[in-house]
């Protein structure tokens, strides 16, 4: 059996919700799941120092192939030591495999069995991604977790169209494992595909554990689909994936998704959310959204969370961070990043503090009930 | 005597240059001089967070009180419990009197006995900004010193408009004085402006002197016209200034004019130039100009400075920053800012431990020498 760089282990399962508590270790140390990982798309938690992110007890963050390999390249990155040291954080880093940028940025996409020929969002340039190539990208880019290059079809797609995209995603796991030169170093994992069919996800799954990677995710969800069809997807296919590899749900990161997955036994999550809505003014707050851009708090002096004791809520208010959007000032969108970002770190070390005390269930009614997710009209994300 | 809520104490005066070292007492704090003083115009140092600025010994700061009249408006502000609160920083702030923005970011300024009207630049609206609606503006924000409400022609100004502008200014100097409702907790300075006529400065010089403010500054300096007529002035001004007040230069911050301005008796001084050209990813060096955004630094792993000690130079390569700046990400332009922040402070500190030793005219020598400035194409800001 081979020694993986990154294993999982199990702490405990909530006896109420059936959800996992657990440890991840990777060569960057290692970091207690569920978790909720910050994206870092272009080597840079967008308006965060890599010391904040730290501070905040997050000890993964994910960055994107794609992004990095178009600008500043990965050949630069191999140069200057890899992800780790060009970026200056010393903690885990997952990277995608490149292959939901390119379904979803580029133009002009060609995929064939070989791979994807495509444009690059940036100048246009003619590009080709394959499984080889994501691997040595990855490989150049050293992160701990690496992903295996998959097509990621949009939902709604055919059943006939899924399962031909299934059954290449599985045949490109195995170049992606036969290309992938670091296993040592970097733990390559598999994506289970098949969106809402449960005989292509049960096909998916079947086919990337007869591989043994060292961890699993879901992929092709929160791509358009209504979230009760997520739930349902997740229902029957985490029960398909072993139980002793961490299991990666790809780019979900509203705060019930990450409660919902963690019940449904997912250990990671990812999404640019927290620092996309920060860009906007908008705060998850525990009493729900905020949208302190809006002109109701010119004059509210209050935090943007009375409950939170992130900086941006210890040190300024509503009315300066209004006025900071409001003016364009970088430092505005710094705070609402901080807020957004440390909610959800917070939000998964209540999930984790609830699986030990077999209670997630209770902790997700509290805090629905708080968030205003049980409001006929929330506003969710 | 007037008790002043900010007093100068002199230290010592450079044998070898005639430059002053000394502190400046505040509500605030105190700060030694000269001193470069951080510009926060919207209640915000650019990209920064006030623990950052007072990591690097800044202890006083500007910000502009046009721009936080417009928005956020004064009166929020004041509700908020004053500027220092609003924005979270403790350390001393100077706020200037809206005068130099009317008449150079307003449109349709129309000049008379009482004040200025004009349109914002934010939406056009109608405003008028009097010598009593300086003070009462500043009043609301708390600074610890103000700044009177002054007229600040261009370069070239004819000496017969100079000289109706200068007597105008001593009149609304007065009306500052008499309109000033917190003389105990804020300073309020006087402005000698005219221009580079030395019988205008000598005019407005002593007009002021008559009025005791506690600090004065010279005006209507880097407003476009040449260095050296810059540096005459200075050198007939500062000696009609007052040897116990503080002497602030305004918007000046190029390193040779921070030498040379010290050389001639001034104290303090204040300019965006090192926010503003962050933004460019343009960087004050210790060899000179370094424009990090050119491709030439694609590859470079060394740090922005070699012989900078800063948070940018010490964690990150010109490569990383290269990368940041050319991909608009926010933490590219704050670690630019770092830099120049950190360098024009480091500047200062180098300038005060010259005059301690007698050496002013050596150490600019051996600045100017290292930096380039006697390079015949020097690209100076």
């Amino acid at each position: 059996m081979t020694k993986h760089a990154v294993t999982y282990e199990h702490i405990k399962t909530c006896k109420q919700s059936g959800a996992r508590l657990g440890i991840v270790h990777t060569p960057h140390g290692s970091f207690e799941t569920p978790v909720f990982m910050p994206v870092g798309t272009q080597a840079t938690v967008k308006t965060m120092a890599p010391e904040q992110i730290k501070d905040m007890n997050a000890n993964i963050i994910l960055s994107n192939t794609y992004h990095l390999w178009v600008r500043p390249g990965h050949d630069v990155i191999k140069e200057a030591g890899g992800l780790h040291k060009f970026m200056n954080w010393d903690g885990a880093i997952l990277t995608d495999s490149g292959g939901f940028q390119v379904f979803s940025l580029a133009d002009l996409r060609n995929i064939t069995e070989e791979g994807v020929h495509f444009r690059n969002h940036l100048n246009g340039d003619k590009l080709f991604l394959s499984p080889e190539k994501a691997m040595e990208i990855q490989n150049a880019l050293g992160s701990d977790i690496m992903m295996a290059f998959d097509e990621c079809p949009p939902f709604p797609a055919s059943h006939e169209y899924m399962k031909a995209s299934v059954e290449r995603t599985s045949r490109w796991a195995e170049r992606c494992l036969a290309a992938h030169e670091r296993p040592q170093d970097q733990a390559l994992f598999g994506i289970i595909q098949g969106g809402e069919y449960e005989d292509l996800r049960r096909q998916s799954a079947r086919d990337l554990a007869s591989l043994d990677f060292p961890g699993y995710a879901v992929g092709g969800l929160s791509v358009g689909e209504p979230k009760d069809v997520m739930y349902r997807a997740l229902d029957f296919t985490t029960p398909l994936m072993p139980e002793d590899k961490p299991r990666y749900l790809m780019g979900v990161g509203s705060p019930d998704a990450l409660i919902e997955g963690a019940i449904r036994g997912i250990d990671m999550f990812d999404c640019v959310l927290p620092t996309r809505i920060a860009r906007n003014g908008t705060l998850m707050t525990s009493s729900g959204r905020l949208v302190v851009r809006n002109a109701k708090y010119a004059r509210d002096f209050r935090p943007l969370d009375e409950k939170c004791d992130c900086y941006a809520c210890k040190n300024y208010s509503r009315a300066y961070i209004h006025h900071l959007i409001r003016a364009q000032e970088t430092f505005g969108l710094h705070l609402c990043s901080t807020h957004n970002l440390h909610f959800l770190v917070k939000l998964m070390e209540g999930v984790r503090q609830a699986i030990r005390e077999d209670r997630l269930l209770d902790f997700k009614d509290e805090f629905f009930e708080e968030y205003g997710y049980n409001l006929p009209n929330a506003k969710n994300f």
